[in-house]
């Protein structure tokens, strides 16, 4: 059984195995005030060409996202988001169980627009009974989305303005965020996010590391006593240079884009595979998720063999199905997957 | 200027104001332990043919939908409701800021189905991320809902049913209850939402009152500790016998039904009204609050002498909006609108 | 059987009631946003000789604290208050629903000290592990306290510099204020505290009105979207008018002080009563709450004829039990009380 | 430099780094379906003599308390600790963000007692504003306490019989727990455990992992849905057979036990240097935290070469401080701590 359902199916590319291994029993202060996660903070603002910049390093992407919001919102407001954001459909309802409702706003293949947060934040203003509402407070987007598509540099740029214009925050889901950086025709690069919103994070989880994402913050409100919060939600790890050490290897020598590159190459090469053999898909895009359409009959048959996630029905006899490439993804298993497509 | 624009532009019915002067200098236990709250529970009872269920009178509409979502949900559920729902739209996040997702399902005139409860359950034990999403455990009805639409007896039957199967509890929000009570063609009498939910309330603060809901629970699990709940939210009215005495006076002698059917009657002068002059509405209902759809330039005119809410654009030229009557709107008020269309 | 175990037991003194009474089928607009609301302000304003700050209704005290708690803090954040502080102790845990810690200090007579806060926050801010812990935000004080006892002048000048230094808001509740602004030796009136806290609020319930807290705010910081929150913590009165009316009642003709001090002269002369028979207090203090000591044996033959309430066990025979005075209090109960002694 | 002051400061014991080496380009389903932690599992429901028991993996401990706690508790009810109770002093308030009351009773040397226990039910039920208070509904408590004392078997049976008469639940945090099996005079053992308590956890990143707690269930209704909130509370890794594969290898040949020994073995060997060098302790304990009470200007001289962690002042020119050992400590460091004594 080979899979291809999710991007978090390996443990660490070897690079920060071999890492971890190295320091295993150096001694360091807990609680991410250790000389690797200094850093790996250092690096990462390098990177972002944004020295004043804030880096927090958590351990996944739910707990990051509720703790962000946490901090960001007073208890009358909530988070615009496309309806199909993680915070909207998979976490549970983290976002609502910190007390605040997640205003859901109809996607375009996973994204949404400046307009669509400008109409919302003037519907709210316009009411009657605006009181009586819960106050558009902060933009909530995933690069690449949940579909695996892209937010262009125009698109960001546009939301940034609406966000300054409304007094929002603007924050920027990077779960898969090296997915993105790699994909062909991409314009959004990490010194564009760190310019153009008030809190965005770099996934590891997802992208390489055995687990943790680096919260970038530029928003000064959002800085003070966030770590407070991260220990308030569960989100301190004891052992916190575990997340400095495996971030300072991703961004050491360019690995955090070779990984991603890696996966974004098999990706495209399964992506041309199922085009060639006429396969439509859900939503087009370029980064590591794709989301072929398949007869079930077809796909029983590759049921059997390689894993893939379920994603919607689309005609009597049709799905649409995930299927991921990662850093660890086999270009051995891609090709079986092509022979046997 | 006179007012249509709510159900709650005056004080209370005479007899209640009475009753309140007349019992004013009385000493009573305080929180609702009083003979007052006791014996207008004994009236609702009788009323609702449920000597098993339990009363407990609360302040306000939001505060009474907060207090019993909190009391039913563990952190993980939520609450099905239509999205024109009062607690979805209208009370600024308050089940939120009891951590729980508004599972908004799309209404048909204020109303959901009882198939589209089971299928919204059924797709979530279906996906196979259920755990990563919130988890349905209430459906949240209003009857009359907001946009003055009644569920009949087969519609609340059905949804009875599926909540009995997929074990969810069927809250009915009655804040405006009289009305529904009253109009023509309902078949939904108080014992039927007794015998049809696991919680019910019935709306003082809008039919009749200076203020007040009367919770009606029959689920056992959440008659326990409901009290420590009211508290916890703020709702313990400390000199509770006022809410005993309005209660009491409501149900005696039939005076809610009576203030309803007042209401009623006025409204379906005016409904009668705007029908001929040619009017039509959002929505077709049978309860005190009327959307008609009026040219703006017809709408600015009656704005001068009548107070309306307004609803929503409907064209580039057309309204709908609110008219609401209630037990103490006066004829000669309807007679005067009724000229003036 | 008199009632004299808590200040909640009657209506609203006659004056109030007349006023419901002449206002009761008057057509105004909802949620306080109507002319009663908008002069009982300004009479409040002119009465703390504060025009900048802004005053709210709301219904009740355990909703008010809720509310200005929930306002003012984030979510690491915390309040410091007595340890027989209300919000410690008789709210079900309102605050911590609310996501805070009530962060309890030793009380003295129901007072904390200025000191008490300078090194509570002195300790948090040089504990190591001061991100692992609530911060200290927000000082929660009432006037008078649990224990009728008063902060004076100089104690609340020296609490407000400390939070002024730390950065702490000062909250003074005030559900019982007219009895303290009436009280004998008091000398903090209402523009000392609307000079000397960040918020505080004027009770009703307890001083003469059927229900109903003024809410004064200084703060810029709590000024901002108060409402929205009233609104989502269940405290926005569809017929807000019903407080503007009552709050305007008491703030004509200095009802509020009439009533506080009826209520101050009765309580004195039970004191004096009780002085006289050799029963000792729980607890000295000069305004409505009276904590004798009285034997087992004669509580008993007491409780035939009187209620009070149980404050606690002094020694195994003894009790502190709690009698109240209030504006409703008949000065023959009292007379007939001191008899009975 | 030589750390001491927690049992935190390296990374994991060298068998669970070689697992994680060797299955580390595995493919697994995500988020804790996967064999590695099914295995770990059984492991420990074989360890605990308790094969009805329910396992999963969380983290870290703060993150572990918060979801049992909301998994348990409804909004009124709250828990019982020590006031020395992690949960109490240490978190944050992740307890009350939850919307949760820690109710603090006094500790004895960090622990508190069925009879403490039993008196604040009794407290609660018999006051006549019972409902005005926050409900005991679990007791927490720490094997070992955070002062390194444990509990005896029969001071457990005491409390769990009274959590079973008053129906709280018994809730043990185990995070240092490996060290309190191996304690000398310890006679509380895992199935001790399993059968004297609701819900405890074994306590991982303090032990030998990485990270990671493995909760043991033993109560129905926190068993249900606990997956839910696992998620919700952002508890849920991704690559949970991170978890998995970690306590799989520390139940396997009894390696959990060897590392507690490990530590014991260290820190047995310095309590006795403190004790014969005639250092008084802040308190007695078997565990690895030791508390010795230090003259300032030694602590100073120590602090150069040797890291601890400060706890209290004891008087003019002592100070208690904190010294661990771990499964990682060397015997060369405690040696030469030993001499420098």
């Amino acid at each position: 059984m080979i899979y291809f359902q999710s991007d978090y199916t390996e443990g660490a590319c070897p690079e920060i195995m071999e890492r971890l291994l190295a320091t295993n029993m150096e001694q360091t202060p807990g609680y991410g005030e250790d000389e690797y996660c200094r850093r790996a903070e250092e690096l990462i603002l390098k990177a972002c060409e944004s020295p004043e910049s804030k880096v927090h390093f958590l351990v996944g992407g739910t707990q990051t996202n509720m703790t962000v919001i946490a901090a960001a919102l007073r208890p009358h407001q909530g988070v615009l988001a496309a309806d199909t954001g993680h915070i909207q459909v998979h976490e549970t309802g983290a976002v609502e169980a910190q007390g605040h409702k997640v205003l859901a706003l109809p996607h375009a293949e996973g994204r949404i627009t400046a307009d669509q947060v400008k109409k919302a934040c003037l519907a709210h203003k316009e009411d009657a009974s605006f009181e009586h509402m819960v106050q558009p407070a902060m933009v909530y987007i995933s690069q690449p989305t949940e579909l695996g598509t892209l937010y262009t540099k125009k698109e960001l740029e546009e939301l940034y303005r609406v966000c300054r214009e409304e007094e929002l925050y603007l924050f920027v889901d990077g779960a898969r965020l090296g997915y993105g950086l790699a994909a062909e025709g991409n314009d959004v690069f990490l010194p564009d996010l760190a310019r153009l919103s008030d809190v965005f994070y770099i996934g590891g989880t997802k992208v390489g590391a055995l687990f943790g994402e680096a919260v970038v913050i530029q928003h000064p409100g959002l800085k003070k006593d966030f770590r407070y919060l991260i220990k308030q939600k569960g989100g301190m790890l004891a052992k916190g240079r575990l997340l400095g050490v495996q971030f300072e290897t991703l961004f050491t020598d360019e690995l955090y884009r070779k990984v991603s590159d890696h996966a974004i190459g098999l990706a495209n090469e399964l992506r041309e595979a199922f085009r060639k053999k006429g396969y439509a898909f859900l939503v087009e895009n370029t980064t590591n998720q794709l989301f072929p359409i398949i007869a079930d009959e077809k796909l029983a048959e590759l049921g059997k063999k390689y894993g893939y996630s379920y994603q919607q029905r689309v005609d009597e006899n049709h799905s649409a199905v995930r299927f991921c490439t990662s850093w660890a993804t086999k270009a051995e298993n891609v090709k079986q997957l092509i022979q046997d497509l």
